[in-house]
């Protein structure tokens, strides 16, 4: 059996990587030409993904020139040192990760009830344990504040969530690896060896 | 003293972030016109951004037709529940954090003795515990992985480091804010109080 690098991670699995990850990088065109970069927290709620700053700034204003964006979120599980599968050569060194793409048009959204929805759905994401009054249009308590807060929508043209857990290793390099990063024992490494095996279509054959 | 909610890193600081994250995310231009986002591992050295991979990719095709890239490296500290602030409104929430964006023209190295020069600093930023021969176009054992491997050099047009520590709150919230963290106790909320007072032009007077 032939084993990709890289594997595309299914819709469920994207979503409820969108929801554990709590920042990602937006991508807009600048009017220099190169690429806008810009780490924000965001939610994806309903099909769409939300972001929101307090000011309208330069994101804002490019994405009314060149509504295309791209939006990344990336978690790197392991780094895999080369020593674990040769002794001599640095070649094999690589890491472990998850990472989903999105590309979609970015809009304003301007409605209050609807950017509070996009609102709840972000703080409900970001901060479970609540501790604040529900964010609802209809409170004047808010009002100022959610018309002075942009929010907008990423309507998703392409979503695609990828993952490289070693399913291109073939044993005994897969076990060599998962022996290795459970002696290393780092913070992610447990976890790490669990998604190989998740991951791994002869282990799923068990 | 009015504070800023953002602040700009200095170089050297800038430096040691980008020495101590693994991983950023590459922007280029695609040729639909979206912005193409990449999560990739990558070193910084000798004043410019090195990464590399395996194959030769949508990535190089897009670096040949614009040479534009930005590359963006960001941490995030903490969540900061709105509750810390205000006992109702969610609006004080917000996250704490430190990004680097650089804005350069990607090439491809092709010389193989810079090829080896820049993979030995990306291996020593990666794994500097060791374990592998050095990287040098004059082993033959690493002749033909240099051939095979591409690796691109960003070159620095512009750099911008910038944190955001709670610089703009004033008494007695940024206190509160450090308290309510190390109530949290969360991994990295003693390291974020350290960056608050560290940051904080009050803190730096006394």
């Amino acid at each position: 059996m032939r084993r990709k690098e890289f594997e595309l991670m299914d819709a469920q699995e994207t979503e409820s990587f969108l929801q554990e990850i709590s920042f990602g990088v937006l991508g807009t065109t600048g009017e220099d030409g190169w690429p806008e970069l810009t780490p924000v927290n965001f939610v994806f709620h309903e099909g769409a993904l939300y972001f929101h700053g307090s000011k309208i700034g330069q994101k804002m204003a490019n994405l009314k020139a060149r509504p295309q964006v791209t939006f990344s979120v990336a978690k790197e599980y392991a780094i895999v040192p080369s020593y674990i599968l040769d002794p001599k050569l640095a070649c094999p060194a690589t890491a472990y990760f998850k990472s989903v793409v999105i590309k979609g048009y970015g809009e304003p959204v301007d409605d209050l009830q609807q950017k509070a929805e996009a609102l709840g759905a972000f703080m409900r994401k970001l901060q479970p344990e609540g501790g604040y009054d529900p964010i609802d249009a209809a409170d004047p308590a808010y009002v100022p504040q959610l018309k002075a807060t942009s929010v907008v929508r990423i309507r998703v043209e392409r979503i695609t969530g990828k993952y490289k857990f070693g399913q291109n290793l073939k044993e005994p390099k897969l076990s060599q690896v998962m022996d290795g990063l459970e002696q290393r024992g780092g913070e992610l490494d447990a976890e790490t060896i669990a998604l190989m095996k998740a991951y791994c279509p002869h282990h799923q054959e068990k």
